[in-house]
C-alpha cells in the first residue's frame, strides 16, 4: 500500500514527448518513490490521502546549471557599466571574474554556504528540488575543494538534491597569466584526481572560449575527467564558434551549455551523442546578447533542450526558474511544452539523473511541485509571479 | 516625541537629484508621518527604538501604472502564439483584449477583487506601498464602475494605498465597432460625469494609438476629465508616433506612459509641462519591441522618468517591481539612480502624490521598504531575487 496519495489533481508527468497531461489524475508514493501517476480511477489505496483541490502537479523543478556558491556580488560593477564604464575600465578597477575569484578565495566554507543559502532559498521557493552547483571561482585546488564542499553542504542545510560540478577550467587565475597549458596540466594532473578521490564532484565542466580555454585544452580536461570516472559537460559557443559543443558531444558529454554560436555541425554531433543542449536565457538577457541559439536546428535534430538559471554574479544574477521559463519563451521562442520540459525531464538528462528524477512515473523520486494554476502555460506566461502551492521532496 | 525611531540604518531618501544617501542614518515617525530622516547623530527621542541592523531603507515602492483588476488571463493565447499563431488568428478565435473584456464583464466585483489580490500580494511582497489601478476592460459604464469599485476595495483588503484611474477609452467595445466618436461621446458625457460624481477615480487615462483612439478623441476625453476636476494621463507613443505625449502635456497631464515612439517635440512639451515619462519595460520585453524610448532626450530635457509594471494580461503579465528595475537598466540603460527614483519619487509625481509619498523626509507618509542588502545597486542588479526585510505602511 502507498504511504501517500494525492487525489483531485491534474498531472503534467513530462513522460513521452509532451507534457504528459492527466486531467483527472492521482499520484501515489511509498518510501519517497512514486508508485503511481495516472488517471484517478486506477489509483491505489494509501495510508494518507490528500485532496489536491484540482491543482496541477509537475515534477519538482531542476536547475541544471548554476554557480550558486561564490563570494561577493558585482552590483557595483553593474552600476558602473550603466554609468558608461567599459569592460576594460572595470577590469582595471579590479572588477570582472577576478573580483569574484578574490571574494571567493577570501571566504571560508561557512561564509560561502551562508552566502549561497538565500539564493538557494529563492530557487526552492519556486519549486526547485534539484540544483546543480559548479565550482570555478577558486581556481586553485584548495579553493576549488572549498567551493565543492560548500556546494555539498547545501544539501545538508536544505531539503534539496545537489549535483556538483568541478569547473577548475573556468578562467585562468591572474597568477598564471600566459601559462594556460600549465594551469590545465594542474587541473588534469592534480585537481581532477584529488577531487575525484574525495567524491566532491559528479561531473567536470570547462569554459571553452577565446577568453577561456581552447578546444585542445578542453579535450585534455575531458580526458582526465573520464579517466577518473567523472561525467563531462561544457560551457560552449556562448561568445564565439569554436566547435566546443561538437567536441563535448564527441567526448560523450551530458550537456553543452549556452550554444548561441553553435553550428549545424555542433548540433549534429550533439544529436548523435545524445548530448543535451542547456540554454541559458538569463545570461542572454543580462548580457544583451543578440545572437540566438539555434533552436530550430536543435528541434529538427531531436536534441533535448534543457533550461537553467546559470545563477552567477557576473553574467546572470538570476534566481528565478519561473522567469527562466518566460525568458526561454519570450526571447528564444520555445513553446510552453519545450520550456516546461526544459526545467524537468530534459534537465534531468543534462545531469545524468533521468533514471531518478524529471518525470512523474513509478520508480522516480517523489519530488513534486504543486501549483495553484488553471493551465500549465501560466507557469511560462506570468512574469515575476510565483503560484507554487507546495513543494514535495521524497514524498514529504 | 516620535512614536518610532529606526536606528542603525542606511537611508536612500530620494530627495534632491540622486539617491539621497545617508550612511549612518536614522528615521523617526509620529502618527504615521515621517518626522526625521537624516544622520543618526541628530535623531530625536522616540517611544520605541528599532535597531535596523545596518539595513537600507528606501521609500515604499510605488507602482504607478497597472491594470491589476481584470478577469481571466491570456496564458492560452500566449501558448498559441509560441506555436506560431498570428494575432489575427488569435483575434478570430476570440483572443486579444476582447477576451479580457468578456472575462471582466462576466466577473462580479467580488471575483475581480479575489483575482487581483494574488497579483497585489506579489507587489506588496516586494515592498510596494502604493499602487495605481486602471479600469478599461469593462468598456460600459456599469462594468467600468464595477472595476473601479473593485480597485478601491483592494485598499480595504490589504494595507496599501490605491490610486484609481478611469480608462474607459482603452479600446472600442465590439458592439460599438465603427462608432468610435459615439463611444467617446458616451465616455465624456455619461461615464466621466458618473464616475467623478461617485469619487471612483483619481484620474482619467486613454489609449491614443492607431488601434485605439485618435488625438482628437483623446483631447475630448481630457477636456471632459478636467471639467469634472480629474487629473489626466495617457498611454502614448507605444506603437506609433501620433503626438499623444505632447497632447497630454499640453493638457497638463500628470504622465505620458510607454513613449517608445515619442519625438523630440513630445519630449519638449512634456518638459515644459512637468509631465512625467512613465516607462514600462515589462511591456517592451514581453512584446519583443525593438524601438527604445528616448531616454537620452528625456534626460537632457530634465523630464522626470518613472517606472511601473503595467501589470496586465495581454502585454505585461508582470507582478515584480524589482524586475522592472532590472529591465529598466538592462533594456533601457537607466542608471541605478534613475531606476530607483523611477519606482519612488518620480512615480509619486506621476500620480500627483509627491506631497505625500515618494521620499523619506519630514511630512511624508512613513511608507518604507527595508532591505537586506549592502548596496542599493543590488535592487537593480539582481534578477528574480527579493531581499525585502520588512515593509512599513503609515509607520507600522
Ligand atoms: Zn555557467
Ligand atoms: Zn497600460
Amino acid at each position: 500500500m502507498a504511504d501517500r496519495l494525492w487525489r483531485n489533481v491534474r498531472l503534467a508527468t513530462m513522460t513521452g514527448d509532451g507534457l504528459g497531461i492527466v486531467k483527472d489524475g492521482a499520484l501515489a508514493a511509498r518510501d519517497g518513490v512514486i508508485t503511481y501517476a495516472g488517471p484517478a480511477v486506477d489509483a491505489p489505496a494509501a495510508g494518507e490521502t490528500i485532496d489536491g483541490g484540482g491543482r496541477w502537479i509537475t515534477p519538482g523543478l531542476i536547475d541544471c546549471h548554476t554557480h550558486l556558491v561564490h563570494g561577493g556580488h558585482r552590483a557595483g560593477e553593474f552600476a558602473q557599466r550603466l554609468e558608461g564604464a567599459g569592460y576594460e575600465e572595470i577590469a582595471r578597477a579590479g572588477g570582472g571574474i577576478v573580483s569574484t575569484m578574490h571574494a571567493t578565495r577570501a571566504a571560508d566554507e561557512e561564509t560561502l554556504v551562508a552566502g549561497a543559502l538565500p539564493r538557494l532559498d529563492a530557487l526552492i521557493a519556486e519549486g526547485v528540488t534539484t540544483v546543480e552547483v559548479k565550482s570555478g571561482y577558486g581556481l586553485s585546488l584548495a579553493h576549488e575543494e572549498k567551493m565543492l564542499r560548500a556546494a555539498r553542504r547545501l544539501a545538508a542545510e536544505r531539503d534539496v538534491r545537489v549535483a556538483t560540478t568541478f569547473l577548475g577550467a573556468h578562467a585562468l587565475p591572474p597568477d598564471r597569466t600566459g601559462d594556460g597549458d600549465g594551469y590545465i596540466d594542474e587541473v588534469c594532473d592534480t585537481m581532477i584526481p584529488a577531487i575525484a578521490a574525495q567524491g566532491l564532484a559528479d561531473a567536470v565542466d570547462a569554459f571553452c572560449e577565446g577568453i577561456g580555454f581552447s578546444p585542445a585544452q578542453t579535450g585534455r580536461v575531458f580526458d582526465a575527467a573520464r579517466r577518473h570516472g567523472l561525467a563531462v559537460k561544457l560551457h560552449a559557443e556562448q561568445l564565439s564558434a569554436l566547435g566546443g559543443a561538437g567536441l563535448a558531444a564527441r567526448h560523450g558529454a551530458l550537456s553543452a551549455d549556452h550554444l548561441e554560436h553553435a553550428t549545424v555541425a555542433d548540433v549534429a554531433a550533439m544529436a548523435a551523442a545524445g548530448t543535451v543542449a542547456v540554454l541559458l536565457p538569463g545570461a542572454f538577457y543580462f548580457m544583451r546578447e543578440t545572437q540566438l541559439p539555434p533552436v530550430a536546428a536543435l528541434r529538427a535534430a531531436g536534441v533535448r533542450i534543457a533550461l537553467a538559471t546559470d545563477c552567477n554574479p557576473g553574467t546572470s544574477p538570476l534566481t528565478s526558474p519561473l522567469l527562466v521559463l518566460n525568458m526561454a519563451a519570450t526571447l528564444f521562442r520555445l513553446t510552453v511544452t519545450e520550456a516546461l520540459r526544459g526545467l524537468t525531464v530534459n534537465a534531468a538528462h543534462a545531469l545524468g539523473l533521468a533514471d531518478t528524477i524529471g518525470t512523474l512515473e513509478p520508480g522516480k523520486a517523489c519530488d513534486l511541485a504543486i501549483w495553484s494554476i488553471d493551465d500549465p502555460a501560466e507557469l511560462v506566461y506570468r512574469i515575476g509571479f510565483n503560484p507554487l502551492h507546495q513543494r514535495v521532496r521524497n514524498g514529504r
